[in-house]
């Protein structure tokens, strides 16, 4: 935590994304420290979620209270896939029922939901890409994460635009723009897709330019929706986290100037 | 070619969808004898399309004119991905333009539907799961294929209703009924959708009840729809390749009859 917050200063990034994990391992308290002292702004907690888990709800309420704390903009919500699957693990007793999974996903959030205005937290849906629907999220699409947002407040549930999940979705530019109607957008993610992809799929994440994307008009959609908040680069990427942090957070800026900030 | 002939006829399969590259290997004309003589109706020619790629016309009018040599259901068409995107290789010059990509499809399909008509031939649009939108398809839901299909007559245009690239869609049941409504479905295709993922995800389809999918209600709504042609079962699956065909063809008759026909 102590090196991430510290390249980011002498980078001269203004906000970095926190996963929980790593919270953890550092503490609370002592994570709050280093991003206060450093003036970072904390543009996401990563992640509440996995809906449909046994136990959602107790974890979810401490993922909530973390990022009130960490005065996160939002807390992103992956929200889970078919239960019983997990991610990696051949599949034991599962349940097939998707249809049931989505709806336990909306009668969830009528639980977390309140807890979270209370707090002045923002929950961000995030549809990841259909090829994770069984093991990572029963939510596929951003047309689905506004339907699910819809009954709530947008400050107190918004939804996360990531390149990577959405940009094969020939909905997305309507979306984008009801997103922004909507004053849902809590956060936009950026990384590449890859082709071909990696034997991990959950690691088929590339550093912009180096995959298939469209930079220019999904962040020009994003613009014109209305969204100034933070844009954030996640890459889940076996060569990139191997790299030298100085070097990849080097390339991540001059790809950001080019294909992000330069579209 | 023979040999899957004579497969089918032995385990009382009454309908074979040939592929092309076999069909050439085997020669057109032998093809058409050996399926005539086994009593075989032939449920899909695959594939036409890449129609993305230089010198598409010409091969998909050839594809055409097979499908109609073999009086074909129909000529399933797997539409292409992103320009110079080339599955399984490294990514080369590639136009990112997704949009351009697609209106690209648009306008092919005015050169071959005609094409189609005039020899009785029925093109099937498949959408493809978007983990292969850069690299096989850029037609990506049930939806988006027919919009694709809606200018031309359904029995020149239908769509492939394929589980494993649909079960994940928030809109697959609407649009199955809409697919339905319109008259378009032209084939429905079974397999299992295996999580984990194998390393190459063009493998990653199982047999049914290998995977996360549940057949029943996909079934239920296509035959509430009104389909009642060939349900074939398609397969890539590298453990089924290399195991023994009869066992293979056993056990997908066992499979299919639990839950496709007990659906």
């Amino acid at each position: 935590m102590a090196e991430a917050v510290d390249g980011c200063v002498r980078h001269g990034l203004e906000a970095i994304g926190l996963w929980r994990q790593d919270v953890a391992a550092q503490g609370l308290g002592e994570t709050i420290e280093l991003v206060r002292n450093a003036g970072l702004r904390v543009s996401s907690l990563c992640r509440g979620g996995f809906l449909t888990a046994p136990g959602f709800e107790e974890d979810n309420r401490r993922a909530i209270d973390e990022a009130a704390a960490l005065e996160a903009a939002c807390l992103v919500m992956v929200v889970g896939g078919l239960p019983g699957v997990v991610p990696g693990e051949p599949l034991g007793t599962i349940s097939r029922d998707l249809t049931a999974a989505r709806n336990h996903v909306e009668d969830a959030l009528t639980l977390l939901a309140p807890y979270a205005a209370e707090r002045g937290v923002r929950l961000a849906l995030e549809p990841l890409h259909p090829m994770y629907c069984a093991d990572r999220a029963v939510l596929s699409t951003l047309g689905q994460a506004l339907d699910l947002a819809a009954p709530y407040a947008p400050e107190t549930v918004g939804v996360v635009v990531d390149t990577f999940h959405v940009w094969w979705d020939p909905q997305v530019f309507g979306q984008i723009e009801r997103a922004g109607a909507e004053g849902r957008i809590a956060s936009y993610q950026v990384c590449d897709f890859l082709s071909p992809l990696p034997a991990d799929v959950l690691l088929g994440r590339g550093m912009m330019g180096d995959g298939v994307i469209d930079f220019g008009k999904l962040t020009d959609a994003v613009a014109a929706a209305g969204y100034t908040g933070d844009i954030e680069v996640e890459i889940f990427n076996a060569d990139v986290w191997a790299a030298d942090p100085d070097e990849v957070v080097t390339t991540m800026k001059a790809r950001y100037g080019t294909l992000i900030e330069g579209a």
